[in-house]
């Protein structure tokens, strides 16, 4: 992988600097525990942030959708900035200006690019791989229509900042002695228990029974 | 509030319109499950998505953060997208295509207005009291050289749209013959058990004790 270092004048953290983390494998990690990105991009209406499911491949980060959609067009376009957040946790200090939260954060710099067909099937076949593994072999696959209407893109892990903060709050010297509850609140990232369609007559197979566990 | 009814040229959902909810009560209850937004803006490198803190109160969405921020200062000078998205989640069907998230998100558009300082201390307080009910009796105050450095921000819920999936999967006729287990892999929003900082010999008061059964 490219390594970010050093980084570019787009991913140089300037505020909150000494949380900046520009090392490859944190970036592949922070992508590798989402389901989830958000990618800003701007057309004539203006910026616009949209939520969009992605996945990791290599030192890709790979979305999909339609030939249809605005944002993939534009992001064929256009350099885009896809951002993935954990919130790990609330800060509770001694003074309310040290509140602070917890969190692993990246954000992606760069020009999405289209991948063809035969990388399209591929591409999401290790999407679901990755969602639920063994699925593939269960389910249709995707049909020659369905593929020709879907455009998959994906984007390098290059350009790229984290910034991730953990811990307790850091309160002023002078605070020390104020007597409020100090420490993190976590949240915590679980899984509920599978609701089985009522349709379905099938038993749950392992990345089913697993998902609650998962945590 | 001003309802987002009919929706703007920005706010008009287009692809998978079915999903589109344009209800100020919906879009309300979207911001107050959330610590958490992604800001769209754009500078001279292009578009960014940066994460941030925010609450509600009344019809506005605040922000907050440093006078010095690049981010605050680019929303006070354009319009920017917010976008709060809550993955709610999995939706297995039994042909790949079909496969999709459930999900409650929201894209607000406008411009950002700074709060005055009276104001600024407020809503702070009425932050923290959101986040940990009563705390702002237990910790010292910001002071003025705090509040002076601190830039507080606001948008209309205004020109605001919803988009919102539940339920099962939504199969193919053709595709009903197929024996794949189908349905919902949920994730839970949930809280794990507090982190007393070890500096911290107080007693937790109640909303640290509530905290990990809140869900
Ligand atoms: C959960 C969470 C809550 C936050 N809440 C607040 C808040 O309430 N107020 C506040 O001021 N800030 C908050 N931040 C920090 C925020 O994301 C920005 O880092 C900060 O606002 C500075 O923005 P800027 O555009 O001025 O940054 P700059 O430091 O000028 O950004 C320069 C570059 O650094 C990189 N970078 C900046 N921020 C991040 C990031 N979060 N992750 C990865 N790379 C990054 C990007 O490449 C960016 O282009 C929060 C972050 C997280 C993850
Ligand atoms: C968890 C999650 C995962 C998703 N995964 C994918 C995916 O993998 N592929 C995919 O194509 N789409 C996905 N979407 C939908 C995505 O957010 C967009 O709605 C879709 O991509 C169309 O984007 P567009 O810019 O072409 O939309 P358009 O329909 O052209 O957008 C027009 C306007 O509709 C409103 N709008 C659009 N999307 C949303 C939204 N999500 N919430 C609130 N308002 C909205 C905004 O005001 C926007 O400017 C996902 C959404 C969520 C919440
Ligand atoms: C053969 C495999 C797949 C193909 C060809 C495919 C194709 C598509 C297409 C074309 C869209 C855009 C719909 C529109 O904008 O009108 C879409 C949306 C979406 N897909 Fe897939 N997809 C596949 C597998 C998956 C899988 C495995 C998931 C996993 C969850 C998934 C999740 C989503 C989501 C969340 C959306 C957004 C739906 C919405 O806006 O509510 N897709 N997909
Ligand atoms: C008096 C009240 C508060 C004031 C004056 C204040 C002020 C500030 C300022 C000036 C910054 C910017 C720091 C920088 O960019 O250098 C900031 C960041 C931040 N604040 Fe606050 N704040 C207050 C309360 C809170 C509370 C209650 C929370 C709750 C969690 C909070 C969460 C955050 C977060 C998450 C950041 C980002 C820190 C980072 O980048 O890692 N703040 N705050």
């Amino acid at each position: 992988m490219k390594t970010s270092h050093p980084p570019s004048d787009r991913t140089r953290v300037r505020r909150g600097a000494g949380n900046a983390v520009y090392e490859p494998a944190l970036v592949r990690a922070i992508v590798d525990a989402a389901y989830l990105c958000h990618i800003a991009f701007s057309d004539a209406h203006g910026a616009h942030c949209i939520p969009t499911a992605c996945w990791r491949e290599g030192d890709y980060l790979y979305i999909h959708g339609s030939n249809g959609s605005r944002m993939l067009k534009q992001l064929m376009a256009q350099d885009a900035c896809v951002t993935i957040t954990h919130l790990d946790g609330l800060v509770l200090a001694r003074s309310a200006f040290n509140h602070t939260m917890n969190y692993r954060s990246v954000m992606i710099y760069g020009r999405f690019e289209m991948v063809d067909e035969a990388e399209q099937r591929r591409s999401l076949d290790a999407f679901m791989e990755h969602l639920a593994p063994g699925r593939n072999a269960e389910v249709r696959g995707g049909n020659a229509k369905e593929h020709a209407a879907t455009t998959v893109l994906r984007i390098a892990l290059a350009e790229a900042a984290c910034k991730v903060r953990s811990g307790g709050p850091l309160d002023d010297e002078e605070d020390m002695g104020i007597a409020a509850w100090v420490g993190e609140l976590p949240f915590t990232h679980q899984r509920g228990a599978p609701v089985t369609d009522p349709a379905c007559a099938v038993e749950a197979p392992a990345y089913v029974q697993q998902w609650a566990s998962k945590g």
